[in-house]
């Protein structure tokens, strides 16, 4: 019995999100169906995030436990030869102890969201951003959302369906740039509640185009009331980047 | 009668290129049609580069006669409505003068291919590039495309089908560089022959992976003759980027 880490990158676009569903197709469902292929046993797959439907990744990690021993590059090139056609990719296998878990022994988790801010609707990267035709302020929107750094209550970036025992995260980082029409808003913490990045960038887009003042981002954090979080912005715009142990 | 200049980037990956054919979908004939849907009739839109099939463009330059005066962010918001859901963009439209032409006047085109260069397959720009999972060499890549640059007879670049009157054609640019994983190769010239950027680009990989020496791209140049070209490149790496007036 060896575990294997595995660093995975997919487009979330056909997939009803990580998590196995009976009905569904999912990204956990794909890499399992591969390695039953490949091995004839069914591992579990362990994930350290369990991205919503259409949620993209470049650096999703996971680990599965395997009877055999293989080389990691065999093993990485085999599971993509049976993933295929999914647009799933295994980026890297790496052997681990068994005391490494994808989920529990994450210490940060890296998310980025790509806002398109241009006026023509996107061909090219269609289901890659999400498309605001409406100029966005994102120094101002970058300026409010200094406020959510730190430890707080983020009950109003909670989805109802959040399982989380408590709303209470620390926050390490956001940063919103511009490179040309791409709006980059960068997340990092440790771990995130139900929803809760969408929710950030929802709120955001209402200071980007000037509906909320910069510190109207503070006061809906402060409120910890889901009704003073903005829409929340679609699946489409956010990657799982990168999770460090 | 007004003469209008469109920016245009679009997804080759679902069209047979972008001349107008009868019985297959083109890029041409969804702009075609979403003009008629718009204005009523049909104009003939000319191209500054026939992009063929597979074939991107972030920067495509097209233009086209209508009867009536139009504002231009109107125009450009209606076409992009009626092209739904083809995954076409029309970024910008001016107004030009009827001296103005797409095809006959572009002075240069800026063209990019890009190559994945890693061993796992492409899950997030599957179709965006060209994967090549073997280690390349960038560098003698670059430098074997230096014998490329200026006039010459391109003929060993050039396809079987090409309609060009003279095999000879400038080359103003070619550099190939790498950042990260993806290696670049921006190509610049006034006009180019049928199938010689990605001629060009599939005879550099045998360098870039050892099969030819550096001196061979010059070698195989000079021999004008289509055998001693490498295998053609396939069109998904392949982007019409800008041209210039």
């Amino acid at each position: 019995m060896a575990r294997y880490k595995m660093t995975i990158e997919y487009d979330g676009e056909p997939f009803a999100g990580w998590q196995l569903q009976a009905n569904a197709p999912t990204v956990q469902g794909a890499l399992e169906d591969a390695f039953f292929t490949l091995t004839g046993t069914r591992p579990t797959i362990h994930a350290a995030g369990r991205t919503d439907a259409g949620v993209h990744a470049k650096g999703q990690v996971a680990h599965a436990d395997l009877d055999r021993l293989w080389d990691t590059r065999v093993l990485r090139n085999a599971i993509n030869a049976h993933l295929r056609p999914h647009p799933i990719s295994v980026l890297a296998v790496e052997t681990v102890t068994d005391t490494f878990h994808a989920r529990f022994k994450a210490v940060r988790r890296h998310y980025l969201y790509r806002i398109a801010n241009r006026p023509a609707p996107l061909a090219l990267e269609r289901g890659k951003a999400w498309w605001q035709p409406v100029a966005l302020d994102h120094q101002a929107m970058h300026d409010a959302a200094q406020a959510l750094v730190g430890k707080h209550d983020f009950t109003t970036f909670r989805a109802a369906e959040c399982q989380a025992q408590s709303p209470v995260k620390t926050l390490d980082r956001i940063d919103v740039t511009r490179q040309g029409d791409m709006i980059g808003i960068t997340v990092e913490a440790r771990s995130f509640l139900h929803h809760q990045v969408r929710s950030m960038v929802g709120s955001l887009k209402l200071v980007g185009d000037g509906k909320w003042p910069i510190g109207e981002m503070q006061a809906a954090l402060l409120a910890r009331d889901r009704t003073r979080c903005g829409p929340v912005a679609p699946p489409t715009g956010l990657y799982l980047m990168r999770v460090d142990y």
